[in-house]
């Protein structure tokens, strides 16, 4: 996979501990159309502070990122070390700082050891050389399990460009606005505005439609960088090759959503949300997301129980309108209640089957209007207890 | 104890099981000035929507209620059975139908057994002569682990009177309005309307101050009982008595409240949250149950994880008004971050002593108002997963 004009690389800098890749660097050889959304966390890490002021420039030439710490309530030492980040590794580069975005991810509340930040730097930029995007989605697993990324390549008027994009995260999963970490790069050249709007628009089709455990972080994350490296003509909004554009966008970043998912902490189903005949889309993505965040729902997935009482008693209370006289519900394609009530011996017996399933689409519709919506969610499970009961040991 | 007037019966009905009491029946001697508060949920079981049409009135005589079947999502059937079974006590005691309340508990989307009700109505009516209030304290249980109840006594000019509560509700407890399954009796004189106002307060003080897993339920019911049998003159607002009875029934819910959280399915912990310095006291609100809610806290302090930088993460999506330099939290009398920072390393150590207690206060300021608030909670353990897995079977 080429995305023309970027390079990478990782390196340990034993943030938290040693022996593994924990700060990374992506880096365009010429600046990049840029757009970020960041968490609407009241309380924000310090690299979001500094990242969300440089992006208004537009424009943006490196990331550096770090797993191991969120330098997050870490207050003016926080601010510094963020900071200091930022010029060492512009001024290694021989860029502007506004033109550097910096991430972290990690625990929050401990002051980064900036001392071994600043000192791997040097080797960081230096590595660039031979590193892959790989690595990086790599650097930055904190408890994932998997690396996740996602390439999709076009081609417009003979002219190939590629969109890439990795993501990390596994717990403190409900983006809201935005979400735990993602970068996008790509070498199309797109109008500036129309990245914007498409990636917002991609974003809460995506990062924004999924939930874990409900806990909206203090460094969420998107980034996408677009370098104009593979020579296409620019791409536009209202065009051909703009609606391609926003399809292979919107792609990737789903892929990468579904991939946080389905590494959610201590998953083990995969749990698709589809809400439909509500007043509104805004009523359908309440109830959606009030299932999805359920934890008597989620144990209930774990556990293979057809208990799809509580699945109507999480609409119930999601503030949707809701005539409970008119909800129906299914697992993948068994309906388990119509007009509110149990479908039936029958069903009890097929839902099951569908439970035992790895992937489970469940359908709720609330028979009002044609607001629709779908979100993306696991299971809550033993391990997700163990992994957070822990966390920082 | 002795609460003049009233009486009580429980019977096994064997409504999910067999060997246990499951039907239970509290009788006034006279007509009781009766108020109530239901679930906010729009999925409402049919006994929420008989009992709330019931109390329009301002009495009621007969509250029956059952466990192992919450007659909820059961349709036009479920209603059936909820009216047939209200008549049927109404006429076994020669009382009118709406001065019957009736409340279920237990699995949601089944339909009751209703043959096994009806046969079991005549040897509930006749156990009144024997029962006690905690026969009913224990028929109403689920996944209780113990009977919830509580009792206190006083003296208004020389006549002495009572309130005694019940509860039952362990999961599915996230109060909004009202909660789970309490009922109150007193055999005080109250003005209605006063009876009325100190109620609901005093639900807001308690009931609707505690959450266990955030999911509201479709069968809350809050209900008192005040049949005036203790012969006092009647107590009305803005007296020394009134003032002394919304006391006793503050502290009558608050104990029952905290009894339901001290049994949160699963749970070995018991927090109270303090939220102060905040905009107004529903921001504080917001802020504490936020971090009530919140899966990565709930799951930390079961790991006596003194993990508190997601506390002010929380605090960040809670939707209040915050200033990140102005937080400070404390583990009881530990202060374990102050400006938004960690208070430092001796506040670790000291902070995870805290957290080995059973009993944990914490301690949030915002630093902004003079908002307050109050809520408990429970942790977040294996236990729950493996209560809520299963529930059905």
């Amino acid at each position: 996979m080429i995305i023309q004009g970027f390079s990478f690389s990782a390196v340990e800098a034993a943030i938290k501990k040693p022996g593994r890749k924990d700060l990374a660097l992506i880096y365009s050889e010429v600046p990049a159309v840029a757009a970020a959304v960041f968490t609407t966390s009241t309380v924000k890490a310090a690299p979001v502070l500094v990242s969300s002021e440089h992006i208004a420039s537009g424009f943006a030439q490196a990331l550096i990122v770090n797993s191991g710490n969120a330098n997050a309530c870490t207050g003016e030492q926080g601010m510094k070390v963020a900071l200091e980040t930022v010029h060492s590794v512009a001024s290694a580069l021989g860029i502007d700082s506004t033109a550097v975005q910096v991430c972290s991810t990690g625990v929050i509340g401990v002051q980064m050891p900036v001392e071994r930040v600043q000192a791997a730097i040097p080797a960081l930029v230096n590595g660039l050389t031979d590193g892959t995007l790989d690595d990086i989605a790599q650097a930055i697993m904190t408890t994932d399990t998997f690396p996740k990324m996602e390439v999709i390549s076009c081609q417009v008027n003979g002219v190939q460009y590629s969109v890439a994009g990795i993501a990390k995260g596994a717990g403190m999963i409900m983006p809201n606005m935005a979400t735990m970490l993602s970068f996008i790069i790509t070498d199309a050249a797109v109008e500036p505005a129309f990245l914007k709007q498409t990636f917002r628009s991609a974003v809460d089709n995506s990062f924004n439609a999924i939930t874990v455990d409900g806990d909206t972080s203090t460094n969420d994350t998107c980034l996408i960088l677009a370098n104009g490296m593979a020579g296409n003509s620019l791409i536009t909004d209202g065009t051909e090759e703009g609606n391609s554009f926003a399809i292979i966008l919107n792609n990737v970043l789903l892929s990468l959503a579904k991939q946080i998912v389905k590494d959610g902490e201590g998953a083990t189903k995969f749990i698709e949300i589809k809400v439909s005949g509500a007043k509104n889309d805004l009523d359908a993505k309440r109830a959606a997301m009030a299932i999805a965040n359920s934890s008597l729902v989620k144990t209930a997935f774990f556990g293979q129980d057809a208990n799809w009482g509580r699945i109507f008693a999480a609409v119930g209370y999601s503030g949707a309108e809701v005539d409970q006289s008119l909800l129906s519900l299914s697992f993948d394609d068994v309906c388990m209640a119509r007009n509110g009530i149990f479908a039936g011996e029958d069903a009890e017996a097929r839902g099951t089957e569908v439970l035992k399933q790895k992937d489970i689409t469940v359908t709720v519709d609330l028979g009002i209007g044609i607001g629709a919506a779908t979100v993306y969610t696991s299971d809550l499970t033993h391990e997700y207890v163990s992994i957070n009961a822990d966390y920082r040991s």
